[in-house]
């Protein structure tokens, strides 16, 4: 089948790899419908984290159930799955408590699981789900063509804006700065208004996400950083600061631009993978009580709840993709939002 | 009046000192019934942060108003007051948030209020208290000559353990891990048992704290730290770590044992004032989902929701006074706190 591969910084190819094949009984073979390229992916595009040797790449897919092994008892062939950008059995004691990314016997794709060998990467032709009752969710059919784009941001952006919300305790009638207008951050804005915000400020130089960002419910735009991006925050929140701020990047800058736009005894809610490990002030975190949670989103946990409203047509986080690509063209859909010529490219096998 | 100044490090003395006088209106004069020393009076004492000049010391005090300003309509002389260990209007947005210690109009005892002069540092006859109505609650008499080490631990030390709670999220049924056995990693054993913790794990190498924290509500003892400590604390939590963990110290040491105690997806509460300003290591915190929550306690809005537990006896904080003295001994206090010789003392004029 054919495959994503990097092979160096801004070397990304589309290869004939092996099929995969069903190995531990738990797992099944799912035909991908449609792939995309996300954020962290850029990293080793960019050469910001090494690639010593050819691998394969990508980690958000929805698809349809091929192959079944001898355990598999929830999904079953021929299911629309949404798989999260990791695997996760749902049963272990972290998966319980809500943190899935944590699961005692979870993993990532594109690499080797513990005991079924290789978990293709997503940007291909098929995948081998380890674990597949815990990890994928089926869509009840039928499925339109046209439900892709959203169901797709179910893998990976829209749970991961919806977990800044949640980490930061967006709840009815806050005020919520958003820093970042990425998708994830474009999903933090649709998640803090179906949580109950009012005033929902973006932080946003781009025209045409600006334009997005008010589509999906943010009532004001600043394009000021550093101090005069406060200030304006202030100015839009009594003076005192939002009460949530979102922090949807993960550079050391976003994240002090966070913790000074949130008002004392606030919370930042974080989802930006820190990107070289800033340390985080504690000094003006503790004068002023301003919390920080968040971290890699636990998406597995949060289908359930938003697949109705994405569904529904409620919240349109498949709106994020600019640009859609056939996956034989991945690495223009890497140079494209390289270059911030997309925000979001949608691949299809 | 008698005061207590500090004049260098390890150099404190009680000296006569001008009598405080109502000046703003919206003063009152409290004459001081208890006051006591907080771990956070050894910081000049100890050279942690420099003494330019003599200047008077203390912030935590109970007492009865003996004056009040034209301006003063709750608090009525006669009235036995608890004084937060700032100062506070509770009618800022910020004290409406739960905040006071972010106050607008706020202040610090032992130094120039805005608009009124010298606040006094509470370690002394008598304190000229700012916005009496929001600083002060009253604590409806007759108060028993017993009730003042209970009261006064409302000052700081109890409010401050519950507020490392309440930033946890503390709630009935979670494991609670308590870094550090000061007085106030005691009033946080008391304040999570309170909010119906089942699990609570004492990190404690003192036997005499031990046994308190044990009569406070600690189900384990934990003597080990670092990863040792780490593992057993894991040991008693089914192998995952604390649903929440108060960090009640305030070095890097104590924030890393408090970080990694914690299990996915929980939250360290921290009332540590930062000694020196450790910073946050960001990539375990996001990789782990845990948060960090907290900051210096706001006390004053806990006054009221504690106060009838401790005149109850339903919670005894004030047995973490092992030690009794005259104002006139306040270099002794000084030096039994920093010789470990004593948890916390109190002081009486």
């Amino acid at each position: 089948m054919l495959a994503t591969v990097i092979h160096a910084p801004r070397d990304i190819r589309v290869e004939t790899v092996p099929d995969p094949v069903l190995s531990t009984g738990a797992d099944a073979i799912v035909k991908v419908v449609a792939a995309c390229v996300c954020g962290s992916d850029l990293w080793p595009y960019r050469g910001v984290t090494p690639t010593d040797e050819p691998h394969r790449i990508g980690h958000e897919f929805i698809g349809v159930v091929e192959a079944i092994g001898e355990d598999v008892a929830v999904v079953a062939v021929g299911d629309f799955v949404i798989a999260p950008f990791y695997v996760c059995d749902n049963t272990c004691a972290n998966c319980r408590n809500g943190v899935s990314t944590s699961c005692l016997n979870g993993g990532w794709w594109g690499s080797d699981d513990r005991v079924g060998g290789f978990a293709d990467g997503g940007q291909g032709e098929r995948v081998r789900v380890p674990l597949a009752d815990g990890t994928l969710v089926v869509v009840p059919g039928p499925v339109g063509d046209d439900e892709v784009p959203g169901l797709l941001t179910l893998a990976d952006v829209m749970g991961t804006g919806h977990h800044a919300a949640v980490s930061a305790g967006v709840s009815a009638g806050d005020s919520v700065a958003v820093v970042g207008d990425g998708a994830v951050g474009l999903c933090a804005i649709i998640a803090s208004k179906r949580l109950g915000a009012t005033t929902i400020i973006a932080m946003s130089r781009h025209p045409e996400r600006q334009a997005l960002a008010r589509r999906f419910g943010a009532t004001h735009i600043v394009e000021e950083r550093g101090a005069e991006g406060v200030a304006r925050v202030q100015e839009l929140t009594g003076g005192i600061g939002a009460d949530r701020v979102l922090e949807c990047v993960g550079t050391k800058e976003s994240m002090d631009q966070a913790i000074r736009s949130t008002r004392p005894g606030g919370m930042v809610g974080y989802v930006g993978a820190p990107n070289g490990g800033p340390e985080l002030p504690v000094r003006p975190l503790f004068n002023r009580n301003v919390g920080v949670n968040g971290g890699v989103a636990p998406v597995r946990g949060y289908i359930e709840e938003l697949l109705p409203d994405v569904r529904s047509g409620a919240i349109e986080p498949g709106l994020v993709f600019d640009l859609e690509l056939p996956l034989a063209d991945a690495a223009e859909a890497y140079a494209a939002m390289d270059e911030r010529r997309a925000t979001k490219v949608l691949l299809r096998p």
